[in-house]
């Protein structure tokens, strides 16, 4: 290609400060070095953890950045030793790695690998420790090893998932994050098993992922817990049975869910972020085997409770990043279940921008209807 | 026997109050009803349980009661319907009932049976919803469906678990309570894999046990955390292989276990009762996939914290009660193996008295080189 080996200038919506209007700018994209990937992304959608960061929330927020994780796109160029991707590939970042090396990685208990973490959580590349991105000669840092609301990127080679290129994009670009991270969260981290009693917290996207799981799983309940009436309609189409609000209870909602299945729950999954719901969330679970992972992430600083009474009477309590997925071996896996109709993924889309309407799609975000709002970048 | 269907007139040592010395009694024992097995005590240990409960900590500590729940005996008369067991029989009694009909019971999944919880957590029988001791004509509550500090005790047919007669009962009385759950921590609820580094806190008979356990489940280390450096050499016989104090680092002992250990433990466990060391015992845990258990007892109202992160970076929070063991089936199949010489017990008897010098035996049970007092009960 004619831009291998130069600097890229492209459209990017840079954040320049917390919680002030993304700028759509021309920024400079270096080459990709040693281990890394070149990527034109042609599509990105935004989710909760982008607006965390964006919020100035998020303690290890880093500004000047581009950010966004859940994209999709082809791949521009390589640099030295990398071989499983090659230019005119099509690709999903990863914001969890996968390099198959790592003592992580060989554990074969964890998808979080650590190779480039060090890296990717200071913003910059692990090769020289220094950002691609420059706006006006000025360094920009990278956010969670993908920086996808940008017309090109630059990834370790180990957060590139391959995927079918007959896949279209503008769709298979959730797998970048909210969609796996709700399924895994019932396929690898509870193991759901058939006729298990589900409770999910939170109908977001995230929350009607693990109801698709738990469906698929043989779940015989799944109760979707949201303070949202209105959102009960749309999940009856992801699977949820049953649907419950807290706000229409005077008793804590643990105890209107133990009532309402004689003990408890089999399994259930806090979706929002909210400590004192990942607390109801265990509570919520049967004595002697109830299980209850965390998929949301709550704010810095924040932490959980209960009585170990809780734990020692047979409730376990877990949590899970990703869903439990190996990025690169499992994200294209997720891509051929999509192909064959055996996951939803076009569901999820409930609106469709430009990269220069990002800061309507983070308006978006914070309203009940809006699941999933694509953005097409190119 | 003479004294079926006849109320037995017997020693026992009574708890009037909570914190005074026990008071040894001529206490009335009602016949077995129903269901209801009647056992002649010849040795009961003490345990911390105890101790809790007669300190007037434990809310919901009835009084005037018999305590004791860690005892072996003789079966003297069964009441009607009783088939698994017979007069003669030897037995250990098991505050964890086993019913193998409840929906725990079926569940596969646990060992909390449910079916005469609702009348030994109030210290009656489950028949008639009352007492079966009484002295001077006034009720003595039970506790723990057990009461085995005296010399004739009646128990729920389902908490009584048949053994091999030739099993010595000075010994083997300990199989009621601190060993099976510190080596079924190990075995049944983290399931400890060869080669996995493990932390025990705390180096009492449980700690001892759970040490045990992870040595025959052949774990690489067993790092020992207590604050009392003389519990380090009898350790080293059940295993522990290296000894931390706490006491010596100024760094939190969580940090001090990740340092030593390059990123964390792979099963650690609480087997002390207190919440402080609970979070420290969750958070030495690796990354992506360390197991924390908590087996100690934590003072009523007392609750655990953390950081979500530390589940959803893929630790694992659990709890344990009498090991994961179904007691009726399984404290046989532990009597075998002690037979067998598989596991040890003797070891953890360090002092031998009788029922009479029990409040001395309570003073022991608070000195550092106490393991378990034994009392002759006969």
């Amino acid at each position: 290609m004619a831009t291998q080996g130069q600097v890229i200038t492209c459209k990017a919506a840079v954040a320049y400060e917390p919680n002030k209007p993304l700028v759509i700018e021309d920024v400079q994209v270096d080459p990709p070095q040693a281990g890394e990937v070149r990527i034109k992304i042609l599509f990105t959608a935004l989710c909760h953890t982008d607006a965390y960061t964006w919020s100035g929330k998020d303690p290890e927020g880093l500004f000047p950045c581009i950010l966004g994780h859940e994209a999709a796109g082809i791949v521009e160029s390589v640099g030295e030793g990398v071989t499983e991707v090659q230019a005119g590939d099509h690709v999903i970042p990863c914001y969890q790695a996968e390099c198959r090396e790592c003592k992580f990685c060989k554990s074969g208990k964890t998808n979080l690998c650590g190779k480039v973490r060090g890296a990717t959580g200071v913003g910059v590349m692990m090769n020289d420790r220094k950002s691609r991105f420059s706006v006006n000669g000025k360094p920009l840092y990278h956010f969670m090893g993908t920086s996808t609301f940008s017309q090109y990127t630059v990834l370790h080679d180990v957060s590139v998932a391959k995927i079918d290129p007959k896949a279209p994009l503008d769709k298979v670009c959730l797998l970048g994050c909210g969609v796996p991270t709700g399924l895994g969260a019932v396929w690898n981290t509870a193991k759901v098993e058939p006729g298990s009693i589900v409770a999910v917290f939170g109908l977001g996207t995230v929350g009607l992922a693990v109801a698709e799981g738990a469906k698929a799983a043989g779940a015989s309940r799944i109760i979707g817990v949201d303070i949202d009436d209105r959102k009960f309609e749309r999940a009856k189409k992801f699977g949820v049975t049953e649907f419950v609000n807290p706000k229409e209870h005077e008793k804590p909602i643990q105890q209107v869910l133990v009532d309402l299945t004689d003990g408890g729950v089999d399994y259930s999954f806090e979706c929002i972020g909210n400590v004192s719901v990942m607390r109801a969330a265990l509570e919520c679970c049967h004595k002697g085997w109830g299980t209850s992972v965390i998929v949301g992430v709550a704010a810095s600083g924040q932490e959980i409770s209960t009585r170990p009474f809780q734990l020692v009477t047979g409730r376990v309590w877990k949590g899970t990043a990703f869903g439990g997925f190996k990025s690169r071996s499992q994200v294209p896996w997720l891509v051929e279940k999509y192909m064959k109709k055996e996951i939803k993924v076009d569901e999820y889309i409930t609106h469709e921008l430009t990269l220069a309407e990002i800061n309507k799609a983070f308006d978006l975000l914070h309203e009940g209807d809006c699941l999933r709002c694509v953005l097409t970048v190119e």
